[in-house]
């Protein structure tokens, strides 16, 4: 299997670049599977349904979101009514919405996908790591016909690099991949663990890197060096590298066959 | 010139690959200057002069440091007197050490490097924005001949990608690159910003990447699991990985002309 | 029911007052029950059992620990046969020891307590809010007899003023009483809420208030000035205050009646 | 000389408490100064210039902020035409308005009032330990005639009870009182350090303490029960308790003779 995994949308170039490179992304590169964290999608904060629905015809399967998950208030009783777009799955119980979904392609297959966040330097959400281990529990690999999943893939939306690679090694071998969000920033680490998991602590934003993580740099440089509040911060606008991971299953294990960044477009150097 | 700045050396097996690697460097990368960050190099924790000295014997011009620059107690008398040997710059006034160093090449040309700590998830110091100003005042770029300085580096110690990059806009045209440490990670985002300054948010550390950021595994991944004390964390010996950064200045503007990751061995993909 | 709790006993000189004032407390305030939070005990850091042993031989009937539980490795295997020793219930599954006990008095009538430890500025456990409620379920006010509680005393470990009034409010009207603990400094807003829950922000430490929050002065300041490594930090052995509130309980419905700070000894005005 | 300051003022209840007492206040406990802690006294955030103009109208002398300076962004032009307000000291160099001041009684003694901030769990500043003792350098006690100050107050606007203390030792002896602010609770540790400070760890606010922090308690609570968005943050608005504490002051030394609490109305228990 097949699987594209996108970091991070940031406003509106980062949209517009994952809308017009997934199609061909998919061919090219025989993807099964396209997921990619939404969370920053609405003019940098939060996703909207209207986004959602934009971003899921452009051929996208699933969007994860993270802590900017709430930011846009109306994507709270609309998340309940979409399988497809998943919040962390250590948001307290009674949370709305979903931290885990069940994909399946035109041939059968299935992919669990699970969003889950970090707590190092984060908001103190439930355990991840206990809340992660209950979610593939669910449907795990090798399990039975109908009944298990044949990749599993966890979005690890965390700040710290320690807590990414932590869990990582805490599910290697019984995911296809660990992919880490959240910092906007494409990590150079991708590897199979010696289980059999693919890892990459972060699959970088979809946005413009003329930036800080994605919004105009001069008021958010002035937010470190004045220390008083500035205009709202907004997402820049030149053009957006689109970032993520293409991973590769072995469709009888789960397990990873191949971990590949993907850059594609404005100022990072493009891969392949 | 052309400048090597290697990531957080993490324990003997980081110290080796680097002192092995080194020379090599230098002559097939023609390298005028090789900077390193030594901060975990004393099995994990700090460093020590003998380390500091076999490091600086292998060819390394100079090493920066970090939070973990006091973890060896025998560093604080040896610093003062150790040119070579940088702490962060935004350390108290008083603080024994200096946080930026001239170096010159055997052409006369005069390279700066300073290093600043973050303070996002990090400890409170003084402002890095700030100080690091104050630094590169006293040998600017384009400042008189003996005065000024052709090149410089920034080490920007941190946690967070926003005060990375941040930084690095603040200073951009002011300094030759803005490369960060700290989180043990390479990152794919290598960029010359619009004003010439080149950029990448994390060197990555020098190290094993079969760990929790360097350090063996299951006692790391244990910590976040558990919540109870383990066993003293001790560096992963596997193969290392020699991250870092070949930047390449412009001698009469001491901009950037080029900058281009460096992955060696391990487990890493390697680059070029 | 008449309760008194003391706050974080520090140190010899915290051990020593408090193991002189219970007796005589007992006795003049007429209390059925005394607990005490003890994680600071062995020279400020944790508890080890030998003191455990004799903290309790002095008549405390209960000790709490918090987040220095482990500090003393040896408590490790000895809390699980402790029945009067407890850690913060929201450790996760599988931590030893237990996070709460119900206590028998003479008469009959039976006392639980839990200690949960805040989240804002801690260590990121499992959620105290959800954790307490699980544990007050076992045994709650007004419970059928032999299975409910008389009094329940709710011991909030945590730093922030903020989440601890928040649970005070989240559990108001089905516990007796929310004290806090970990600041070592005693507030000055002992209440009974609109439900009838005693509450204070924090009852202060047992211990010499003319230190930093229990420990010498002068290396415990020097580690804000310098941000060097000074000495081990040790507790401050001047004259201890004993501090901590009495609750009184009414035995029908188990709620307050009154809560009386308690100050003994030391620098810190006494009371009444 | 007998200095009055109040802890942080919030919300409408606060203002009209303190307004009503101040007055009475300064005759019945033959006042020469009041200073009062204004940062959440807009609705719970910041102070607006309207705000400021009425509580320096019903007898206050000086106003401090604090994290919440900026909240009301009118106060931003204002504070440097407002001698009588006080921000943070330790803001960065270049932020409007002023983190210190001289006040002069009618019998010609001088009060300098200086505020910091803390860091620890919060937004790092400038180190106040070093920012305070330059600004107390401007006006020292015991300086000569017409340069020095007669009695210096310190309003330590911080968290945590460690660093609050710690900086109060450091200042012992050269200065009349290091009073904290807010954490919104008042503290039961009011005590002359032995060097001759008056210290008390938070004056507590002047607002509702039937609340979390003075903000209605429903929303504020399911804040951290829920993690989800709740309604914007409002004041509590039942009957204030007025908090501070009183410092006399030895005209011949400026250190303290003596450090009251008081604590007017709503739920606390009132004092003497
Ligand atoms: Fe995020
Ligand atoms: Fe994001
Ligand atoms: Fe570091
Ligand atoms: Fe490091
Ligand atoms: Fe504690
Ligand atoms: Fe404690
Ligand atoms: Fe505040
Ligand atoms: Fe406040």
């Amino acid at each position: 299997m097949r699987i594209l995994f996108l970091g991070d949308i940031v406003g509106r170039t980062g949209r517009d670049a994952v809308c017009a490179a997934v199609p061909t992304l998919r061919r090219d590169l025989d993807l099964d599977f396209v997921i990619a964290c939404g969370e920053n999608a609405a003019h940098g904060f939060g996703l909207s349904p209207k986004l959602c629905d934009q971003i899921l015809g452009a051929g996208v399967d699933l969007i994860t979101l993270g802590n900017h998950a709430w930011d846009q208030r109306d994507i709270i009783p609309y998340i309940g009514t979409q399988p497809r777009l998943l919040r962390p799955a250590n948001f307290p119980p009674g949370t709305p919405g979903q931290g885990a979904a069940l994909l399946t392609d035109g041939r059968g297959r299935r992919l669990l996908v699970v969003q889950v966040m970090g707590r190092l330097f984060m908001d103190p959400l439930d355990d991840p790591f206990a809340v992660v281990l209950r979610e593939i529990a669910a449907a795990p690999l090798g399990g039975p016909p109908g009944r298990g999943a044949d990749a599993i893939l966890i979005d690890m939306h965390a700040e710290a690099t320690s807590e990414k690679m932590a869990i990582a090694h805490h599910l290697d071998g019984q995911v296809s991949a660990v992919i880490g969000t959240h910092t906007h920033v494409p990590t150079a680490d991708a590897q199979i663990l010696p289980g059999g998991t693919a890892y990459q602590s972060d699959a970088g934003m979809c946005g413009d890197y003329d930036s800080v993580i994605g919004m105009v740099k001069q008021p958010a440089t002035q937010r470190f060096v004045r220390k008083m509040p500035t205009d709202r911060l907004t997402p820049a606008d030149g053009p957006a590298t689109v970032c993520g991971v293409v991973v590769e299953t072995d469709d009888a294990s789960g397990l990873a066959r191949s971990v590949t960044p993907v850059r594609l477009g404005g100022r990072l150097e493009a891969t392949g």
